[in-house]
């Protein structure tokens, strides 16, 4: 199974890059090769220093799902910057900011956290993406 | 056109719920086998004497929008989980809860819909949608 | 590369129609016939004399984010709906109306800006989509 998964992320709240990380962890594991590109909120969420912050959750979610996402972490689940971590031990996976993102958020990749590879434009992600699987979360 | 497509439905609220069943049930009757995972907030949705409560919509949904989705349910829009069950008389619907979203949120599988056909790990859910399609919603 | 790509656009906030409208450009560059559906609160984003005014954005892009938005408009990048316009001379791009999301909303399409070609079902956005890539945003 060694067709690639390209992951869309956009959303920065911690329940939606949870869910992505488990997907990038999980494709991984299967011996996919992962192509992850950051827009927007979830680029903010890669910035420097900041992965490890509170970044909130979907509306949704509400008082509930916020204490029972806590406890979870209390209970030792490790966080989504945690599992991006430890799935690049499992296999392959490639994180790019997206260019048209860093102009708009003014950020430089020293801006951001060691976990992102580089800056990509569109083309090179349709590109590395081929006929693969794409996810947008 | 027998190649799957798997739904990994992460959002609870209705108007997301409806466009999921929408392709599900469309995906179904065109022949295409069906996988659906459930995280998080939609995974909650599912739970037992739930799907047919008020999960509300989408935040950008607005006054206007509820009134008009409130609306077509009056005039007899199916909801999404009768659409969902009548889709299993149309063709092949697999429904699986997230073993990670059920230790979070602490449910077991009796606490579920029987919609629900069972609990599945990451790495199951990426065996069974192969090379086909996979949508995050 | 002329595997088709299908976007199915729920979202109407203007980050997420600029996310949108990124991708459609360039899967259009790419020269892959590129396909929309609009769902809901994105087919209300399209209605005739509509598609220039503010939509908002994600709950989650805070105000920091909302002000990096703006200031990106106001040094001239181009808007998600100048952005579709001028991918169509770019490559080949579909935009259907999911006629479910037209009935719920009580539109016609007279009711919808140019840019969008005509009013579909489900059946058919999966006959148009193939095995190609099915993205929902």
């Amino acid at each position: 199974m060694d067709e690639t998964i390209s992951l869309v992320l956009f959303s920065g709240t911690d329940d939606k890059l949870m869910a992505a990380a488990t997907l990038a962890a999980g494709g991984a594991a299967m011996g996919k090769p992962v192509h992850i590109l950051l827009q927007y909120w979830a680029l903010d969420a890669f910035r420097k220093d900041r992965t490890g912050v509170d970044h909130g959750l979907s509306p949704e979610a509400g008082e509930k799902g916020r204490a029972a996402f806590k406890a979870a972490a209390r209970a030792g689940q490790a966080s989504w910057a945690d599992t991006l971590r430890a799935a690049r031990e499992l296999g392959e996976i490639d994180i790019q900011a997206c260019s048209q993102s860093m102009a708009v958020l003014k950020l430089e990749q020293s801006d951001l956290d060691p976990l992102v590879d580089g800056v990509q434009g569109i083309a090179a992600f349709f590109i590395n993406a081929g006929s693969g699987q794409i996810v947008f979360i």
